[in-house]
């Protein structure tokens, strides 16, 4: 289980490799809330993502034989490519294994930042990396499970709250939950009082199941989203966080997320993707709690194909 | 012909009512060019342009009975927005007048800002604009010629050194050239040898003919191009102070702007309309030149309909 000391210790560790994101703020969206909020833009982090924070952070706390020996992950969206950058940036080996459907432009992203790429059929993704990383002594880093990269995620809502102040509410989306449970860790550090919540769509809502039955439930298959960074289901650890540090989970239907995300391209001039933009259409889901408080949220990335302009 | 101390005074005068919008590097860019690229996010502005600078110049430096007779204008752009959103600030009385076949998203935005909205035919809107301001008292508050319209964009460039420090070259668009004139005032003040560079649409380049032949000429009617926020002809004081101040025009085509559009959005996670892409474009047309080189930006503003994605 991480602690606050882990999120300040990744802080320092990370912080020449990433971006300070801009808090951005909007008169038209305080206007609509009765409320003031602040958006953590993680979409203008390096490779597009809060990943980078999880993974410099991870590659960086390695050992120096460990280091030598290189990373591999299966991952092969935001954390593929955040694997790469961070050990590119440490100059050491990083082998991503993905699947041999895995869309072109993902493929770039992570060859552009020097990683070797090793394609196999994407059911056997877990047994490939397991079998490279047994024979190189490379170190498998879990998207959301590895302590490090929780923590180093966690180190998005450390600044939200250094640059926009006291806080009566943060939220975070909730995938595999290294986000929200870092994030939840350093809010209840700074902020004792304030409210931490998860964003989930409803098409994928074992997080928000989770917490109601107090059983991690499974990943839900064959559902579909647009929030496709979120259609992971959540991490053991990151379960046991949301707990022990009162996550609130709030369920997102989907054309809640596309008009979230048209909101913030046409009115906030960013983009974020709709893993992202979960975010809003969650605190629009609770809008009547939140009159007269202020909000944190992080913007999770910003990659997208565009398909929910059209 | 405005000074640089018109621009520090712009900058005291509407600190409060525009944010400070973030400066934002890319490594992508920066590979690119091999040069070190400085993107002020002027499409991050209120309003979603640097327009609300000059406007907010404009109305807080009236004289209390002057204020209370009001503002008008006759743009329906940016521009339109940006006064109504000055003078509901300052509590005065505004009016827009506007072409009867007005897109109903500017109407809604001026509408949006508590301003009235006067439609008349096209070929009319001066006249009709005069007129009311003739009968109103109000002032009439001109886009790109009112000195302090042209002192409160130069504010963009001000900041932009500020925040990014030393820099050898600046580059603004030009479309009526308040923007591109009050900045190249402030980069003359603070970066004496820096290139100061306009950007404009091949399509309407009577900017670049203009200093190209010493004389200004006229509005090029009947282009199109993407940039629609640059169609206007070049001011005459703007022209002036262009020259004065040697800066130097770069014409760039239609698939260019298009394609830095494109590369705002999906690499950098920012909505930047065609006006404002014009300056990546420009950049590009001489990157040649610009190796090693410490380069500003101001990305002009954010609003558009996203037709260029399609």
């Amino acid at each position: 289980m991480i602690t606050f000391a882990d999120i300040r210790a990744a802080a320092a560790r990370i912080g020449p490799a990433v971006h300070r994101t801009p808090v951005l703020t909007s008169a038209t969206l305080d206007r609509e809330f009765g409320a003031s909020l602040f958006a953590k833009c993680e979409n203008l982090q390096k490779c597009g993502a809060f990943k980078a924070r999880g993974a410099c952070n991870a590659v960086f706390a390695l050992d120096e034989p460990g280091a030598r020996a290189g990373v591999i992950t299966h991952s092969s969206g935001n954390h593929g490519a955040a694997l790469a950058y961070a050990a590119q940036t440490r100059g050491i080996p990083c082998t991503v294994v993905m699947p041999d459907t895995a869309p072109a432009v993902k493929v770039a992203a992570v060859q552009g930042y020097g990683a070797r790429i090793h394609f196999c059929k994407a059911a056997e993704r877990d047994a490939v990396c397991a079998r490279l990383a047994a024979e190189t002594g490379a170190t498998l880093v879990h998207p959301f499970e590895n302590p490090f990269v929780i923590a180093g995620q966690g180190t998005a809502a450390l600044e939200l709250i250094e640059q926009a102040g006291e806080l009566d509410v943060v939220i975070t989306p909730v995938g595999g939950g290294g986000l929200c449970a870092g994030s939840a860790v350093a809010v209840r550090a700074l902020l004792p009082r304030a409210v931490m919540l998860g964003a989930e769509p409803l098409a994928v809502d074992d997080a928000a199941r989770s917490m109601a039955t107090g059983v991690r439930q499974g990943r839900v298959d064959g559902a579909k989203s647009w929030a496709d960074g979120l259609m992971t289901g959540l991490g053991a650890p990151n379960f046991e966080l949301l707990r022990r540090h009162e996550v609130r989970i709030v369920t997102v239907a989907e054309d809640a997320i596309v008009a979230a995300c048209r909101f913030f391209a046409e009115r906030m001039k960013i983009v974020v993707e709709p893993s992202g933009a979960t975010v809003l259409a969650a605190l629009r889901a609770i809008a009547g709690e939140l009159r007269g408080k202020r909000v944190g949220l992080v913007l999770s990335g910003g990659n997208t194909d565009f398909a929910w302009l059209r």
